[in-house]
């Protein structure tokens, strides 16, 4: 076990590593109940779907058998509207005991005899965003042991029914309290999400200290509106967030709706390049019993999870916007690797984007490319021009593999300064990233 | 041929009948250019994409091929960008020699000895909105004529490039023109969506006279967004809009964008249903090359092509606007049948939506009902509740057939008066309808 309970004990001098639970040195993957089910808890009229322990073990079912559980989708979370409307007579919280007869506990094994996780949820304050009992500061430790004793493995502490000053002192104690259980559980922190995400108001320097991942930005939809409304926010908020994640340490944009409704196919291989760029955590919410074979098939993109995964864990950036509604984004990855997405904003019809590797900041050389979605391969020298045809809301991704040394200008064009300055003579990126 | 030359001796006593040019009785049905190709003439380096007599080949030999022609798809419909930027010595419109080189009259016969029909496009204007040659009011008859010599089937007339007194005199005159040839030639009229669509401007009365379809709107693209905005107008202006469309004349709210970047499956599905209530024509413009068989499969549903295809051309209307999110439309059709969709603008989960028959106006009685896209059949007594599943962004079709009488009742949800009143004793709706 690589937890350290002393880790709080030094929190003071800490400012450059994540929470040091051990938990998540790349970003967490799994399902995650709420865009999809939010809280339906009609078991009479809709059995199949509502927030009940068979949902969840229907999810496992399929993140067993189908494959998903050996790409690291892992995490089968619980969100709001499992608990009873009343805490038990020792003042622990509770599920519902008509929708998890079985307990949370029995749940949690069920998952672990999978090589599946359990995670949880909860709200620093009165009561959760859909009503059901909160975490009120008092009530902190003995949250943080029921879901301990439960055997659980992550917790999302949601921020409805709570003020700044009490968001404050709730989001540290809760990790505090948590580390003192003893078992190693995933925190991910709703609280930049309530504090509009960004400093003054919020400290990313704590966050990292303190948890796993944290929601900086409003909840998703399932709607192309909405995920664009998110990565517009992420990139252009890019110099703050992207120094902020690491291992241990996650932006999370939200969850991801591919294999519901709303996405089409290129919308839906857009969220899944962007998340990868972004490092952020995979969680699906989605049916995984009645997902279309093109939903799964992105989903399961061997080549974009592993960029997601990078163990660098250096989140990506948005590199060049063109006024034709064409986007660069770039990721470093490790073995001098790195991840190129050419998105399109358009709505009309695919679009012939001309540009070389040069133009794009890499340093004189031969590069090798991989497009992630066709498997299509070739190398390039720097300065040759090439054409990516990319389709309206769709992306081209490749997976670049430097045979020479990969060097990153500053990005002067438009008169902005993009991206980080890499030392080229050290060719430590990684470092300067962090 | 029902082709009646003199209409237009006629036109002042003509106040309740379409263009009497005998085309177009239901609905036309085809494939047309413009959103999915636009002004793409760079055939050097997009030669399967760009506007050329070879992309026109291509559809027309899928449309042959694929089973789209015994549907009804029988339009190949060329749009802007098609001529050369000259006339030629005698003042005739002439193709681009290099992209049309076996010229359009030998286009049309392909099409003809396949079953298919050629549509071609002008602009009533100095240019077209992409820059090529005009149709100014001394060019009318010449062109007409030139498209009647190609023996082309339907034309195209856009807006750019003229004001509202050259659109007055230009759209009639092109009327009388392709009647004058002698030959009959499908007229779409942009004319409504440069004047704005409604009364005064516009004259419905008028366009029904001249026109067998009319563009009333912007352009759509390929977003749901564009769908969706397309949807609110005609639905918000149904009054006025509805009464405009008959057997010979048609409100045309744009191509269908299915099986193109930007709709998710659940959205193709919505557009096809929606499309099909308003009485729309149906253009496809997609690649029918590469074409999804889901997206196929949508655009080859035989129940709502029949439904979009009735023969009494009723346009229908939207009935109810529910505050949750859900809005239900319904359409008169032959054999005392009618049409309902059930359309969810939520994007969270599918919303379990309980009603009756009753409550959508039908009659004390027992009604059969097809699921258009499930192919699920019952039989509901109109008091009975039911409860329909529609998923975000999505739609739940029914054909209902009527044992008994229909009747429709004034709308008086919301305080306002939606849809048309039916004369109960008489059951004669459709000619309260025209």
């Amino acid at each position: 076990m690589h937890f350290a309970v002393l880790v709080f004990a030094s929190v003071a001098t800490m400012t450059t590593f994540g929470l040091d639970n051990g938990l998540m040195r790349t970003p967490p993957m799994g399902w995650l109940a709420w865009e999809r089910y939010r809280c339906d808890i009609d078991c009479k009229n809709d059995p199949k779907n509502c927030i009940s322990e068979n949902l969840f073990i229907d999810m496992a079912d399929r993140l067993f058998e189908d494959g998903w559980k050996e790409l690291g989708y892992v995490y089968v979370n619980i969100d709001d509207c499992w608990s009873s409307m009343e805490r038990d007579k020792d003042g622990r919280l509770q599920p519902d005991p008509n929708r998890f007869p079985g307990g949370i506990q029995r749940l949690a094994r069920y998952m672990h005899d999978r090589g599946l996780k359990l995670g949880i949820y909860g709200d620093m304050g009165t009561h959760t965003c859909g009503g059901y009992p909160g975490t009120t500061l008092d009530k902190i430790e003995i949250d943080a042991q029921t879901f301990a004793d439960w055997e659980v493995d992550m917790f999302k502490f949601d921020g409805c029914y709570s003020n700044a000053v009490e968001q404050e002192l709730g989001y540290p104690l809760m990790s505090k309290a948590l580390n003192a259980t003893g078992r190693p559980i995933g925190y991910s922190c709703s609280w930049p999400a309530y504090q509009g995400g960004l400093p003054p108001k919020v400290n990313y320097t704590q966050l990292g200290q303190i948890c796993n991942l944290w929601r900086n930005y409003g909840d998703i939809q399932d709607s192309w509106n909405s995920v664009l409304s998110i990565v517009d926010w992420f990139f252009e908020n890019q110099d703050v967030l992207a120094t902020a994640a690491g291992p241990g340490r996650w932006n999370d944009p939200d969850m991801l709706v591919i294999g519901d409704f709303g996405l089409s196919m290129e919308q839906s291989r857009s969220q899944m390049a962007l998340w990868a760029i972004m490092a952020a955590p995979l969680f699906m919410s989605n049916d995984l019993r009645t997902i279309s074979s093109g939903a799964q098939s992105i989903l399961q993109n061997k080549m974009i999870i592993s960029i997601n995964q990078d163990p660098l864990g250096i989140q990506g950036r948005r590199i060049l916007k063109e006024k034709v509604g064409i986007e660069v984004f770039w990721r470093p990855l490790s073995n001098n690797a790195s991840a190129l997405v050419f998105f399109s904003r358009r709505t009309d019809m695919p679009y012939r984007y001309r540009t070389s590797l040069s133009k794009l900041n890499y340093t004189t050389g031969s590069y090798k490319f991989t497009d992630v979605y066709t498997g299509k391969t070739d190398v390039l020298k720097d300065s040759t021009e090439f054409v990516v045809s990319v389709n309206p809301t769709g992306v081209v991704m490749w997976y670049v593999s430097a045979p020479g040394k990969l060097k990153y200008h500053p990005f002067l064009r438009g008169g902005k300064l993009h991206g980080p300055a890499y030392d080229a003579e050290e060719n430590n990126f990684p470092r300067v990233f962090l």
